[in-house]
């Protein structure tokens, strides 16, 4: 096909601002280094995702082996019984919820219901990538605003809410950085915002932060109506590859959303794991757990090291090598898979997600010999 | 949260052309059914969706089942093993592939790399419910073109292309009337649309065309660089509930649709149960033949009842009772969902879903009923 020679170009007959588009810029598949390495995958370590390195919940797990058998219906589209278990575990009516095919489809859905060219979204230096790609798609204007330690400046952030500004997007904690505000700093954030602004905040990496960095955003949908949570399935509940996420957000805000989803966004196997996931307790509680030592072991690694870091709050830590392309192929050589964030503008930054003890001191060693050579 | 009033419509907020969305109406889930009526749902026979009867290919159920373990992980948001195969099987370069989450957000990636405000999209009446909405989530201009005996008339659609036309909907089967065109005439109309015109050949229900019917459109690629093909996991292949689709377009066109699809828009087991259906020739015919001989029979049982019917080249059949929504409610309390399309424009028609034979001869037995009631 590519030897097909068109009269017409075809990409001009997109709008610019398609044109314009450099597309999100994942995290490198096993299969992919296996293939260009000659790398078994087996012998692979991937930590560039951010994914739950204990697999997902085996109450999840069981739900999808039960549901295989149905495959060839068409999912339940209202996605019924999750929002019913949501609705029971947040306290939150089901008419506030909206699934999504990840939670990336949630923050698109946001801005395809009510962006359009002519208006603006605010988001953070550092944020995560999503944000700007979901503004431009639609041909609305890119507000980012610089960060401050590589966190969201929010007195900035409130500034820069224009009249044309329909939508502010805000991580807590932020990724690729980790970086995190207290509770009462976001809630101050929301009082400051006029209330036909849509604020999203993006709450992907809640379930990691420390019981005293916690907050529960939830009571706020009551406060402030043009708060729109986003969260997802593809962090501490591991069904990364099921694709689930949803926002809780006021009813008049979930029916714009749902106007514009696609009628079976959310798969019949993302749906029944969610909602086996949600009350796993258990489960959550052991990726905490992981997490939080593994967090402690990698900093002590980084330290032996002397690399410098940004405290996180999430799965995940950013740290600064020099040359982090270079670092990164000498990682890469030795099966290791971890992020390059050049794209958000930090080139000198390498971000790891956080594993098991022995996938943390695997990744350590390889870093070792990465900086070495 | 209903109860929460808010000093901001957050309607208001939407864009006119969002707030006037009806949304798309799916056929209605067993789950829903056994709830609203008090039903088991083992009782309940959904004949409403175009789901494959026969269930999903055993390899890809064998796929699926192998790929659970992993689903912590992210999907390969290139798709490269299932492009791939495509591209094997089509003889397409893989960079003419966009992989969708269902056929239908193939559909929205073209209308949103596509069109914008100011721009228009051509249709039939009767076609696919999905066309309109893609067009208008956009708050581009929607131009339905009358059917002529309730297919596409595509030389009245060729003429409706003006100016601020980027965007051609063809459906061939068509979804819910299940008319088609030859090969020959969709080819002449391809000949007649602008070559900055995309024309969208939608062949979802492709493969249940009869051996005299069947065309293929795969070279078409070459001649006409503006043709889109889009096709669906979510019928002969019995992937449904998985949402897996794709389109094969010029290279130039697939760029445009990749920039705006979500970087995991197709999960994990949707990738690995569609590359192992792919090739499951055995269970595709089985699943062509269980069609042809159900066909057959209710076209039988819909004679003998005196009913009215549109000749279908799908898996499914559109038949006239009069009063539609009355006889789908006396169908519904029998424990049979077919689909009522009043939606489409036509209230005095019911769809019904081809099956295996029990299950059609329980449909022909039920509607005998609903009918006399």
């Amino acid at each position: 096909m590519s030897s097909v020679s068109s009269p017409v170009s075809f990409s001009q007959l997109a709008p610019e601002y398609i044109r314009a588009i450099s597309p999100y810029v994942p995290g490198k598949p096993i299969s992919e280094l296996a293939r260009e390495m000659g790398l078994n995958e087996a012998d692979i370590l991937k930590l560039a995702s951010n994914e739950n390195p204990l697999g997902m919940s085996p109450k999840a797990q069981s739900a999808v082996t039960a549901a295989v058998a149905e495959l060839a219906r068409y999912p339940d589209g209202n996605g019924f019984a999750l929002k019913q278990a949501l609705s029971r575990r947040l306290g939150v009516g089901q008419e506030s919820f909206v699934l999504g095919n990840g939670s990336n489809d949630v923050l698109e859905l946001i801005a395809r219901a009510f962006l359009t060219p002519g208006k603006s979204g605010v988001y953070s230096q550092y944020a995560f990538a999503v944000y700007p790609l979901a503004i431009q798609s639609i041909g609305a204007r890119c507000i980012e605003v610089p960060a401050r330690n590589f966190g969201h400046d929010l007195a900035a952030m409130a500034d820069a809410v224009g009249a044309d500004t329909r939508v502010v997007f805000l991580a807590n904690p932020n990724n690729p950085t980790g970086t995190f505000h207290s509770g009462e700093a976001i809630e101050s954030f929301l009082k400051l915002v006029p209330q036909d602004v849509i604020v999203v905040l993006d709450e992907a990496y809640n379930e990691y932060m420390s019981p005293e960095q916690r907050y529960d955003a939830v009571p706020w949908l009551q406060r402030y109506p043009n708060l729109v949570l986003s969260r997802t399935f593809s962090k501490i509940y591991g069904l990364a590859g099921l694709r689930i996420g949803y926002a809780a957000a006021h009813p008049d805000i979930a029916d714009m959303m749902n106007r514009v989803r696609a009628p079976f966004n959310a798969n019949s196997l993302a749906l029944v794991a969610a909602e086996a996931a949600l009350d796993d307790e258990e489960f959550l509680q052991r990726s905490y757990e992981t997490n939080r030592a593994g967090m402690a072991q990698i900093i002590k690694g980084l330290d032996a090291l002397g690399l410098q870091h940004i405290p996180s709050a999430g799965n995940f830590i950013a740290f600064k090598v020099g040359d982090g392309a270079g670092v990164n192929v000498r990682l890469l050589k030795q099966g290791v898979i971890v992020r390059p964030i050049a794209g958000y503008g930090m080139p000198e930054w390498l971000r790891v997600t956080i594993s098991t003890e022995a996938e943390n001191a695997r990744f350590l060693d390889a870093l070792a010999a990465a900086l070495k050579a």
